[in-house]
């Protein structure tokens, strides 16, 4: 009789530890969540970033300022220690502000919403001119070939597909006109690139980000102009309209420039030699204030190590916030950071990243082996009441992702989507944007991962 | 052996046969999801509503523009048949804009940033004056009673609870200050309620809602100042002082106005006389545009029924879109439902209400007998892919709520609730703050539960 009742209990002891430990956890980061949505200071560090500085490209003196800001915004969050790490970054500058327009026929001149692509080369003085020639898919390009384009402008009119939920799914699809698209045109001739900007609605804004050229084809200029705009050429074109577009652009790729990304660490008591990186980075494009893309990313991290000081929390393991440089136009401070890993012969367990803007967290796109991802699945149901519901294969994010070379499980920070492309890389990228709420949970989610992490390792 | 193969094949059947409805299932609320996203008339439709007509206050002309505009928007939508349903509506005026200061003493005064509570009764011209008397809890008030109340001003300063990842249940835990606060304080011969704004941040804005007189009790003006101002209030009464306050209001109840429901209508083609009800509500407070509350619940139901035209999909149940009036301050166009519903015997299976935001939608509260509720818990995997996870119990709204006397299943949609309490009854509630992909994606999500129920009843 002992023994069945010893086999009968033992699976119920097992299950009681278990739900005991549930609890517990529940209970640990249920008073993280509640520090950070009392307390934070991510939202007042955020409003600091985008009003008393500003937009902070690589190689810019925001930049520099912004470097340093985030350097005291650690030093007061409380963490052990706090560094800079050296990485030189590219310096590209868009000087005079861009102009351009269309010649709609009998004299009407529209004039555009445009901007140069970043690291795009500029026109000659005089401007750029010539027949628009719309491609609406990479295949269209190379059909078209030489002969269509030769001495042309390209228009690619690649829309955001409206039907994806997520819309960073219609962003990865439509991009290629941003990021390629310049460099294959040139192949053929062409003399310069407009591109729709990538964004999910109709307005006026026109949206940057990087375009990479091809050291085998020559650089030829390259703008974005706003959707609403590219709505009106497409109608126009359609009208079998031979239309010709002049622009002006006068960005300019200057010398490299020393800069760092900034790090701020709470040494573990147990394991001090295993690092969980929580990153966002600190570059920004600079025709907003780098709100949403990625301040809130940064600010976000600021706080994993304010809130965990705050609660006189000790981590097991180090804790890394990391503001990284030059996400936006050369990804030099992630290279950097994985370089000193590297020499150092560092071990890092883990990195997080969030830089999908600061909306309301939904959930966690994580990269690692299928073992761990199970592992961190068992997580998840603590998630639930923090409308966090989806735990996903992939998305680690650009900073972090050089770590998976030494092992390195990554995570991303996956926010609400909506509103991001509404802002991404244009003026509209600003403070107002971000919701303190929205911010703050997201910060409050990635704090519990990191806890976990820490406590349990994989 | 026969006989074994049919037994063991007819479990396959059944389960291949619920396969199959659910794809030819999802690829239907996919197309109703794809033609909103791509098509919606909705953000126009809000623009609308908010920019060339603005607040819509029961009673007021621009309730009337606003009854006119979306007869022809449910027109324009394809609506078989538009009406409109008569309701009297009480017609409350906030009269001049209303003034208050706190004196703190060595003639230092700060202005506050106040409003009158809706339905409130004005000062006297000369205005109100008297001791604040700080209450944070309404068990507090009842044990300061007469003796510390008679003369005074009550102050009350309810905090909504940040830790709260649902900002509603915070709203509902604080509101009592508002909705019963100045009945109760007049009770103990208080000649005046400020109450915290009910907001979710620190800010400069008054948010105003109503508040309910009780019969037994003299009717003692009242007001909402900022969270700034309240914060500031606290910190200065916490310091020991005595801090008197000065306000005018100039609000008044004027006579009941005629006013409408407005209805929009696709006739069933199998079961006509089961009514599916979809709806928002038209007026909205003065102080904003009654952008997310509730011009977004209004175009949002609008959709439906122009996406089910669009598509052309023949519903089985009839389908009603209805703008409620009078929810904010009497709940009138409501009560003329129900009644019209009543005496009409007509059959309300099934009423789905948006009056949360225009946010992005998570998920729906239900208010159904259990086994109704299983029966919808059944489509919860369809709705996953648009990020909607949740079907939870309770919840349906004010507008609908009668409706549960003659047995109809309610339901309401839940969007993302983190920025809300921003804007709620403020000057900040405008048409910029809704983001159009958040609010179509809300439409679609509605659409397709509407066009479910239509399809398979319950």
């Amino acid at each position: 009789m002992m023994k069945r009742i010893y086999l009968l209990s033992l699976p119920v002891l097992l299950f009681s530890k278990n739900v005991f430990c549930q609890q517990q956890d529940s209970l640990q980061l249920r008073k993280i969540a509640n520090e950070v949505l009392a307390s934070s200071t991510a939202y007042e560090n955020l409003r600091f970033l985008c009003k008393k500085i500003g937009p902070r490209l690589s190689g810019s003196e925001n930049a520099v300022k912004a470097v340093q800001a985030t350097f005291s915004m650690l030093k007061l969050a409380g963490a052990d220690t706090v560094y800079l790490q050296p990485c030189m970054v590219p310096h590209w500058v868009r000087g005079e502000k861009e102009s351009g327009y269309l010649e709609l026929g009998n004299n009407k001149k529209h004039l555009l919403k445009l901007c140069a692509l970043g690291n795009s080369v500029a026109t000659a003085p005089e401007g750029v001119k010539g027949t628009i020639i719309q491609v609406n898919s990479m295949q269209e390009l190379h059909s078209l070939g030489e002969a269509a384009l030769k001495g042309k402008i390209v228009f690619y009119n690649f829309i955001m597909n409206p039907e994806h939920i997520n819309t960073f799914r219609a962003y990865g699809q439509s991009g290629t006109g941003r990021r390629i698209g310049p460099a294959q045109a040139a192949r053929y001739g062409a003399v310069g690139v407009m591109i729709r900007s990538l964004a999910s609605n109709p307005d006026d804004y026109p949206h940057t980000g990087m375009t990479t050229y091809n050291d085998s084809f020559p650089k030829i200029p390259a703008v974005a102009i706003s959707t609403n705009d590219a709505d009106m050429l497409n109608s126009e074109l359609k009208k079998d309209r031979v239309i010709t577009a002049w622009f002006k652009t006068s960005c300019k790729m200057l010398e490299d420039q020393p800069s760092f990304n900034v790090i701020g660490e709470i040494r573990g008591t147990e394991y001090p030699a295993e690092i969980i990186t929580v990153g966002g980075h600190l570059d920004s494009w600079d025709l907003g204030e780098g709100a949403q893309d990625d301040g809130a990313g940064c600010v976000q991290s600021i706080e994993i190590i304010r809130v965990l000081k705050a609660l006189n929390i000790k981590p097991k393991r180090t804790i890394r916030a990391v503001m990284f440089m030059n996400e936006e136009n050369g990804g030099r401070g992630a290279k950097a950071y994985l370089a000193a890993a590297k020499s150092n012969k560092e071990k890092h367990l883990f990195a997080l990243e969030s830089d999908a803007g600061g909306f309301s967290p939904r959930g966690f796109g994580i990269e690692a082996d299928s073992t761990t991802f199970q592992r961190m699945l068992r997580w998840k149901p603590l998630f639930k009441e923090y409308g966090v519901n989806d735990f996903f294969a992939g998305g680690g994010g650009a900073d972090i992702g050089p770590l998976k070379e030494i092992g390195t499980v990554l995570a991303g920070l996956s926010p609400d989507t909506q509103r991001y492309f509404d802002l991404h890389h244009a003026a509209t990228d600003t403070f107002e944007t971000v919701s303190r709420r929205e911010l703050q949970l997201g910060a409050a989610v990635m704090g519990m991962l990191v806890w976990l992490v820490s406590e349990y390792g994989f």
